[in-house]
């Protein structure tokens, strides 16, 4: 349990009651310490510290004016929660955050009543607070629902969904915090409008200049006055509507400095007072106070935990190279991706070719049409994106390329579970989403040329080709198993390693679990099972894979092996495609994948235990069919 | 074919030029045989009928100013290219509209080169023309791309997503067709917007009212001109920006009659002229020209074929009549829509109970997160949409509803193969969808009665529930089949039905395609295989269905049957379910499902036949089994 007897303020706040018994004056000193303790512990267990650092004094300013949890506190993403779970009961237990059984990196409605929302995917916020302040009014309840959402968000299409159905009546507070970053620096028209709402001090200079002008102006009568208080008053009250939020018909306050307790308590106390939704635009410095995440805002938006570190390129810095190098020779490939090009491992094809790139913001949906939209005109589109984020743009895949026939290439990246983050952030439906669609192909390759390998599949098939890969780097076991240092890479095609010379079964498998069914494969191989291992370096078409396969499959039992949910995935499919070989039929078999998208690890158990996945479980499933079998 | 003898200007029209060849003072004559045909022609087929009337001149005068296909015209949804259809060289076919075969509803880039983007769905057609367009410019083409983008379209997020993405520098024209409809009316925070665009006249009046003032000014001195002259170029450009396009960077151009043709071939030529992206605001009337669809627009935005009329309750109104019913005991209920509040029946509730009631515009995404804030506040949300659009808030069911454990219930309206619309309308993905959330439960009542059923079932269970049913009325033969007069509904389960007392085979099938399970029974029957099918009232919990399934089975073989796509649906999940069953496992089974979610009717086969889930093939998948087990 983490001990806070050096923070003078922060020691004695265990609930939002403890910030509202501070005196005003000395909110910038608990500010400053909680800044200094996230600065701290952010960097040990990794996280997010910049858009943290942020909203310190916001979220300060928010538990002083509001009472949670009878007001509702929802944070968009949830990403930028962490000051919030310090304020409300969680601090003591603040050293688990990230970690296994320990405190989530985002909102999550059962870890505190203060989290009064769920998140993890951006641009939910306004949806929700909007519902929640709807079922207050609707049952004459007299408290509000301040909604915290990033710039970022906006650049959302749900997020413009839940504003255009905003209702002015409701007690609700959207608080626009514009930090100028969301994953990556923001683009497109509203950050620009945002941002010139901010700079242009329009009516304020018009004003200064009008009574300057005026000064000057000889032999003012009174009907000029009238004239003049006249213009003034369309002025403003012109001007005061340029801004998107009021012309949805919401009241619009700000912009406003979002780092000022004093400001921001009393805008706050403003809106609570006001009888009707009110927007708020705060202007808060992303990694405010910590000068490294102040330079490099960007850089410590994600902030991996100090142990991980590591040096060998992961699949994203492979993926990226790959298609760099393939873009010098071929000029209709050109990538798109939603506010993930740091992740994604697009930096340097941003940087190589720019005029190819395209970052849309978080904008999933519009990403994938886009993209079709490029296909349509001659261009061979890879849209590169996190599996949970795919998530938001099917309906995009499914009726703008795939019906169409276009060719496009999803870069399906963080596939697999994502421990640190947990469930929201689990890539365990893209499978089973992209499987259910005529005609597409899903690669998954596990090195390094198994991903160009893959690339270059995909750009020549045409048509709609998944290359899915984990937030990993190569696993030493997998390549010394599969990859003799002679070996040609080629085509992607199912690999096959023999854990002992007389095989009893065999395992199908894919991707970074792979390393598991070896674990499982030595484990049974000591208990007298020798095992097969197939590694598939694609899954779709499933009747191609099947024909491949077929042969492959010893005598004894089959298992599919995978990390992904069951449901439409790897496994099932499979096995449906060898199902019209009697030969499979007569062969038991039996599938391991996850039990449940929803899965969590805690501090005795990973992920892969609780979602049925293990090696363990790899190793009963195989025993039970062999043992069936005598 | 069609005979086009009787209309002077429209005869002679096979393509764009043709449009072209016409003085421009006859184009009003043009219209309105334009008019004038469709008003017969949809009525005779079914369709969209009000929309293509309110863009007949805007159609023409895109074909007048701009060169399809090297200029791209791209419609959002394609529900409204009727006229360009007939302009493109496919007027003889257009008596096949909508007809299996013939010519689609919507625009469709295998029907010809002129429909340069394919859709169905909406708010699609801006980030697909971004595309096209940005392909253009890279590649140094010259040519332009136009998007007719109705204002309902403007109330989904992907559509701004798509404007705020937009590149001045493009090519590019942005139609917005303001009809003040969607489907039905539209709601939301930017329609009054555009609606407050067209009507003030804010600017004007105050510009007369500057000069009528100045003029009683007394003692203008040249100080008070220049001031004056600043006054009025800062309230333009300031009164310029007041509208949310403008806010995004975009050139706006409007608003202007959209019916009158002259002004139309005017304002598109200056947008061709402008070196950059416009946006045209138009204004339409929906249904113009023809009375009764001009009164009722709403009413003529969908027509159904003058045949197909009929007077049995729709599984949509049991679904309206039931929830409605429901609401009155139970003040939790409240019900959400996305601009679908006729086609989901629930036009009665929302006269009944309008403070629980909500259209959010076409925000399939909104109307998800938005119901899960309301859970969370307490409510029990039942948001109805069609099943192609539910694939358009999946992430939204998983991540705001199904994870956070919250209560709301989907009913999902227009399941299975929807014919007239086509591919782009087919319900077939929705089960797999669903079926792979973890704890998720799907209805799949037949009768009025059990709609009501489901309904109560999922609000008693809890959690993420799914009702599904088609676009039809109460089938005869499944009614007759498995429920007897005095038949008892109560919960959702499993019925059966024995074709003969000696039964060799089950088919287990759920909704309407149990009507074809029976047809092939009865054949089977007279082929002296007797055959028991199970109509299965719910799908999901799998577990639950597999528990209640398998004492029911007959000893032979057994087929699931569905109408949906097979990867993650129906009959592999029931199989998996099943499958710890050694009983089960000994019966040779095997699964009747759609082979693709594209498949297409054609003059001389159903889109059952296409996909492979017509009665044939069901009782040639039981005859196979029924031989292998001899």
């Amino acid at each position: 349990m983490e001990n806070f007897d050096n923070y003078q303020w922060l020691s004695g706040i265990n609930g939002p009651d403890d910030v509202k018994a501070i005196p005003q004056e000395f909110l910038p000193e608990l500010a400053a310490e909680i800044r200094k303790y996230l600065a701290y512990r952010v960097r040990e267990n990794g996280g997010h510290l910049s858009s943290n650092l942020g909203v310190v004094e916001l979220t300060v300013a928010i538990h002083r004016v509001f009472d949670s949890p009878t007001d509702h506190v929802i944070f968009d993403v949830g990403h930028q929660s962490y000051v919030h779970k310090l304020l409300t009961g969680r601090k003591e237990r603040f050293d688990t955050l990230r970690m296994p059984g320990g405190l989530s990196g985002f909102t999550k409605m059962t870890e505190s009543v203060h989290d009064a929302f769920g998140a993890g995917h951006s641009s939910t916020a306004i949806s929700a607070a909007i519902g929640m302040a709807t079922a207050d009014a609707m049952d004459g309840r007299e408290n509000y629902t301040v909604a915290v959402v990033g710039d970022g968000a906006l650049t959302g299409g749900l997020a413009y969904e839940g504003l255009n159905n905003c209702r002015h009546h409701l007690r609700l507070v959207i608080i626009i915090n514009e930090n100028e970053m969301s994953i990556s620096p923001n683009t497109g028209g509203l950050s620009r409008h945002l941002s010139r709402i901010r700079n242009s001090r329009g009516y304020i200079s018009t004003k200064k200049f009008t009574s300057r002008t005026l000064r000057r102006v000889p032999l003012l009568g009174r009907p000029i006055y009238a004239f003049l208080r006249f213009v003034k008053k369309q002025l403003k009250s012109l001007l005061y509507k340029e801004n998107v939020f009021e012309q949805l018909g919401l009241r619009y306050v700000g912009p406003m400095d979002g780092n000022n307790t004093d400001a921001l308590v009393a805008a706050l106390s403003d809106a609570k007072a006001y009888p009707g939704s009110t927007v708020l635009h705060v202007k808060t410095q992303k990694g405010a106070g910590d000068a490294e995440a102040e330079a490099n805002p960007d850089l410590y938006h994600g902030v991996a935990p100090r142990e991980k570190e590591q040096n060998a390129p992961t699949f994203s810095e492979h993926f990226g190279s790959a298609l760099c190098h393939m873009a010098k020779e071929d000029d209709s490939l050109v990538a798109i991706t939603a506010a993930m090009s740091y992740g994604t491992g697009l930096e340097g094809f941003r940087m190589v070719h720019g005029d190819r790139f395209f970052d849309v913001g978080i904008a999933e949906g519009h990403a994938v049409t886009f993209a079709a939209g490029l296909a349509a005109g001659g261009k061979h589109p890879v849209v590169a994106l996190y599996s949970t984020f795919l998530q938001r743009a099917y309906d995009n895949v499914l009726h703008d390329a795939a019906l169409q026939k276009l060719p496009l290439i999803l870069a399906v990246d963080r596939a697999g579970f994502n421990v640190g983050d947990g469930p929201t952030h689990y890539g365990v439906y893209d499978v089973s989403l992209l499987s259910a669609i005529d005609g597409a192909c899903i690669f998954a390759p596990v090195t390094g040329e198994g991903i160009a390998a893959s690339l270059r599949a995909a750009k020549e098939r045409g048509g709609l080709c998944a290359i899915r890969y984990p937030n990993a780097t190569e696993d030493e076991r997998i390549r010394a198993a599969f990859y003799p240092i002679d070996a040609v890479i080629g085509r992607p095609r199912v690999r096959v390693f023999d854990a002992e010379k007389e095989v009893a079964a065999t395992v199908v498998t894919h991707g970074r679990i792979t390393a598991e069914a070896l674990k499982a494969a030595d484990r049974l191989s000591r208990q007298g099972v020798g095992v097969r291992v197939l590694l598939c370096e694609y899954l779709a078409p499933y009747a191609e894979l099947a024909a491949e396969v077929a042969p492959l499959l010893s005598d004894g039992p089959v298992v599919f092996y995978e990390e992904e949910v069951r449901s439409g995935g790897f496994g099932e499919n499979l096995a449906a495609a060898l199902a019209g070989d009697p030969e499979f039929l007569a062969k038991p078999h039996a599938i391991v994948a996850a039990q449940s998208g929803f899965a969590v690890a805690n501090a005795g158990r990973s992920v892969w235990q609780a979602a049925g996945v293990d090696s363990d479980a790899l190793v009963g499933a195989v025993l039970d069919l062999v043992k069936k079998k005598q």
